[in-house]
């Protein structure tokens, strides 16, 4: 399988590495060693030591050091070996290491070349910095199946009616809906004006009709943020009626993947009663609704390329369609870019 | 591998789909949903939708029609699209659906070209009518082997003297034993004049010597009715000491069967103890001797092909063989006649 | 894989197998029943009836035949077919069987050219036979790795630094290393000199500084024997210093071992107490931190081939190289000899 490489990559939210606690995360199929230095920093280091490949997981981290549990090599966090206990350290001694950046509460890996790291393209998530943490509601959901399966399963939101009918579904299949691309971007939307609110959505309007938006926003590989909300009929949202939530796939392997959730909002951030409320309502669509019929998907396609398969198109599939292609064309473009 | 495809295949007993039970079942390697509509009617989808490839059967079956559970397509039990929440139908919209017929309180299925499945093809099993519900001895055993082993199984029913020596074995291998091909079927025949009865034969002469016959005939791809019984030695068989056993190989995978069987008689049909103990004798030998060996053989001899084993033949071998080589003929007559 | 097949593996020890106790064992891939005849001989026969490819195993052995529990036929302990039930016996019809001779308590296996096997050829360790029975500390520990893992894990004792600090561990790293080639065998060697005894020296060297050596000497395609010892610093060693190890890698498939040993010693061999306490600190060391260090390590490899992974190598790795080499030569060139 081709995978973008010269791009950032969530690997983890940032309380998932302590600098007693290490994070072995496998990301494009490497596994990959996370840990923090007493300063805080993180390093991320391929986790197979370059001389015998034992994992550097099954070893110890030790003075900002990562130390070889089979043979008492270690590695500084650039991945340059600072101790050889047995000779000479030369330059070959090194192991993979990779750029690494922390920002928005979450970490991010660079998985191609280094040189061209720029911690500048990592996306804008400023909305889950301005939300205070205890409205934060995060997670990783990691499921069985390829990444672009998630994302198909987010930019066609019309499944929200068949598979999540009791906390979010009901009004996308009816909704005025568009999509189109946008800067290097595909941008979906839904409109539902006068409609009657999904449960999710009764927060904001508790009683009577709504008028209901969604507006995915996707850029390659796989991230989405959907800004969503309601308001009763015919009244204007302001602007703090915005909510937003990230939807970030990454790739473990060809069928398995990370799934990066962020759900924020700018009301009610103090009603910790509600955070609940819909931490379970988020639980149960991605969990137990998403989750088990994505990995039927797989299941059942198997090996096979989706394009192979032959697939039945409908309208609603246009974004995603869309997403798929501007996917491919720029791993190809950087494949061919890489070629001599 | 190659299968034969132009044939009804068991799918299953009729009493495994009931209008609120649909069924998952792998046949030649693929997933199909059986259900019944409200007239009770049999239906065969391949369980995959056409759109984005959710398995069908995680989805619900309504008003005669499988709505798959992901986007809310509903499709007819002919396997066309009956309902597009997201735009307009059009005759691409199918899922692959298959010739069903019922009979002999089993169901068939074709797996081949739907235009010339006729249900007239379907084997003759009418003993299985003949017999009194309760009489019937009705199962599947699925196991972990390539169907053409347990065909060989039965071909060579010299076995059991070994694998089943407290139930049916003893008197095989010192029987007259004869095979010969028919109007395209195999027949091997056993009989053995003036023996000892095995247990499962004590029913019919509790006491005594015996004369014993068991019939065997086989016809592709690899289903096989037995006609065996027991007389008292030198007494001549009525039409009612027959005994008439179905056993039917299907491919689920290349190493995994269904075993369908269903064992009658036409003595004593009201005794239910009787029905009880050739129950258990049947277990005996088909679930706790058959299977294990049947599972090791395949375990040994892995993915390689059964001839390039070179395995050694005996003269016991012989029905087995030419079974073999007459389902050969007939596969690649059928993928001969494909070709353009 | 290439294998050395022309060469005696150890398949197990002597006790491992009674004249009820058959054997299954996988060695080079290859299935292999072992079993005892009355008069306590040891045959191997290739699990496999050649008939059906039923495993012998699921048979039983009966006057020292191999009885298939398929089809009833029998084989002597040399393979060859000693009784078919359903007609004549054919030279065609013999299971493979493999040369083995018991020796040191253990029995070993000739896997190539039987008319080659030379039963001179198989290694001496004397020292086994010259230990009390109850002295010997030995077994069997399968290991999910490549043979040539283990072997390398041997033949570069530093590991103990890292790996075994509580038993062996601390004093390899700065000891006086050398390796040579010597008539076909590998020599390691590791001298310290007034260093400070490991936890499993103590016993010979209970106070004060200790002088301590291991010589491991290597022989295709993955025997070592290992010769260690401890005296207080500036004595002398006399012969029952000698301790002697038997490490013995056995391919079982190409990720998977059996790594037989047996430790020994020549003092103080009544001593239960320390047989047990020697026991343990093998075990602590064997069981607990080199199994799942080298079942790691194969992880990490994955099906990649050492070599092509591009190991960064170091003074320490030197024996373990030169071994490595020395093996790649003798499969070449046993494989050259074979072709035409």
């Amino acid at each position: 399988m081709n995978w973008l490489r010269n791009i950032w990559y969530q690997a983890g939210w940032s309380a998932e590495v302590g600098t007693s606690r290490p994070l072995l995360r496998t990301i494009l199929n490497e596994p990959i060693l996370f840990y923090r230095t007493a300063d805080g920093a993180l390093a991320a280091l391929l986790d197979r030591c370059p001389h015998r490949f034992a994992p550097l997981s099954a070893g110890m981290i030790e003075n900002d050091r990562v130390v070889c549990g089979y043979h008492g090599l270690a590695f500084g966090s650039d991945g340059a070996c600072v101790r050889n206990p047995h000779g000479a350290i030369t330059s070959a001694m090194k192991v993979k290491s990779f750029p690494v950046v922390e920002r928005y509460s979450a970490f991010w890996i660079w998985m191609g070349d280094a040189d061209i790291a720029d911690s500048e393209k990592i996306p804008n998530l400023s909305f889950i910095d301005d939300t205070p943490e205890k409205a934060r509601i995060y997670g990783n959901m990691p499921t069985m199946c390829n990444y672009q399966l998630l994302t198909d399963n987010v930019l066609d939101l019309s499944h929200a009616d068949y598979l999540h009918p009791t906390t979010l579904g009901g009004i996308i299949t009816n909704a005025k809906a568009m999509s189109r691309e946008v800067d290097g971007t595909i941008i979906a939307e839904w409109q539902s004006v006068g409609c009657e609110p999904p449960n999710a959505y009764k927060p904001m309007v508790p009683t009577g009709l709504a008028d209901i938006w969604t507006r995915v926003v996707w850029q390659a590989p796989a991230l989405m943020v959907l800004d969503t909300g309601a308001k009763p009929a015919g009244i204007a949202p302001l602007p703090e009626d915005h909510s937003f939530t990230l939807h970030n796939m990454v790739p473990e392997t060809e069928t398995s993947s990370h799934y990066f959730f962020c759900v924020t909002r700018r009301f009610d951030v103090e009603n910790e009663e509600l955070t609940q409320m819909l931490r379970t309502a988020v639980t149960q669509a991605f969990k137990n609704e998403d989750k088990p019929m994505l990995e039927q998907q797989q299941a059942r396609m198997g090996s096979a390329d989706f394009w192979a398969l032959g697939p039945i198109l409908l309208k609603s599939d246009a974004a995603a369609v869309r997403a798929r292609r501007m996917l491919e064309k720029l791993i190809s473009s950087e494949a061919s870019n890489l070629a001599p």
